[in-house]
């Protein structure tokens, strides 16, 4: 695989594969990510995929397109236009994506700029947080019993946006499970939301911080005290906040509960 | 805990591990996933992993808890009972489920059992369908520009209910994507339902069968169309129904989409 400037035909495309990294530990990428990434020309990534991921893969092969020099975020058209480029040099790319790369992961988006450039693509799924970050601390995300659905949600918006475009009273009212991703800092916001449209206050809330890291760390409480205890144990992003009945679960099993 | 006429000591207790097998590529079993099949002693499974795992697996290990002779779907209580009786006698088991083992997958049931009967047990996540089988179609299952969720809802639920506990009204308030797992039958009841709460009848929806199998097929219509288009094609379970905007950027990006 090589530059453009050496001058390859079009018919020499490359192809990007749009991979989830999971949530953080090396076992939970999946037997196809892992073989990509050790067959990729080039990887993109950001941090997103944790260091112990990021370490598999040989510098020479890394391309960080997380952060710019000054410190400020890449913007998404860089990434777009920079996958655009390697594959049309031939390249078989790796956009390496913390999680799953279409769950609040802008994959999406990334898609139609390959499609629109004539670019094969293909998503390779990876574990989200959203259900591997409830399970690690006890926590199943639907139970047969008493939740038939469960929704994820993501507490950190297009910032361009006016308002937020989360119906919280539609997700109070379904009676599942609710997910939130990157959800720490406007955890204030939302449960007291949620408790404006009509949701129990003792409703279980479970905050999971680096789920299934080394150094995960859980937090429960219910809708009405998860801020104290976020505050009391200065939980930080990234983390995902867990409501509902199903949360109250980590306390009878966590007694045997091995893995983080 | 121990098998009681062998007469072993409590010290030689087994572990489970509650493991999700993904959607039936072998290639999107978790690192870990393939490492425990290949470390197990036993392998509780079903039939949902689908034929590609499960060969994968020596059949001196296995122990299908799927269906019984007679035909007859085994009780969930026979499995309960079988991880506790094969861990106190102090194997190293694995409990193979189809997708996620919580995500409509009674894994939550079986956490409680194991720690009420004092079996160390592991939960670890595995891809589930509703996310790869929309990618796997060229399907994001959120986008940043117009969709700030999504829902998973089962298209089964305990038949031992009197009435559907999913609310379909505040599903549609959502605005959020619709993934309903195992939804092929109802097709007709819920998306009416949508309808009649209000959700566009051009609302995209995607059927995808046999989800990242071989022989995956994806049908595309309307929440007016969909169920003509699943008579025409014919489509059957194993099937995830996606329905929302997201739905159709299929059309948009499927010449370039490669993988299944």
């Amino acid at each position: 695989m090589t530059d453009s400037h050496e001058g390859k035909s079009d018919d020499e495309v490359g192809k990007v594969y749009l991979v989830g990294s999971g949530p953080g530990d090396p076992e939970l990428l999946t037997v196809k990510a892992k073989r990509l990434l050790e067959a990729a020309d080039v990887v993109l990534h950001d941090k997103l995929p944790g260091p112990e991921i990021l370490g598999m893969i040989p510098e020479a092969k890394r391309e960080d397109v997380g952060k710019r020099a000054g410190g400020e975020w890449t913007p998404q058209e860089y990434t777009n236009a920079r996958l655009v480029e390697l594959a049309g040099e031939g390249n078989t790319v790796v956009r390496l994506k913390g999680g799953d790369p279409t769950v609040f992961g802008r994959g999406g988006e990334e898609m139609v700029v390959l499609a629109d450039n004539e670019i094969p693509f293909e998503v390779v799924p990876g574990i989200t947080s959203a259900i591997a970050g409830a399970e690690a601390a006890g926590i199943p995300v639907t139970h047969r019993d008493f939740v038939s659905s469960v929704s994820f949600v993501t507490g950190h918006e297009d910032p361009t946006k006016d308002e937020s475009a989360i119906d919280w009273e539609a997700l109070a009212n379904t009676g599942g499970t609710i997910v939130v991703l990157m959800g720490v800092g406007k955890l204030p916001a939302y449960t007291a939301e949620l408790r404006k449209y009509g949701m129990d206050p003792e409703t279980p809330v479970a905050l999971v911080e680096r789920a299934t890291w080394p150094d995960q760390r859980v937090a429960t409480g219910t809708l009405e005290t998860i801020v104290d205890v976020r505050d009391e144990m200065e939980i930080e992003p990234p983390a995902i906040t867990v409501i509902g009945g199903v949360a109250g679960q980590r306390e009878h099993v966590v007694d045997f509960l091995e893995g983080v």
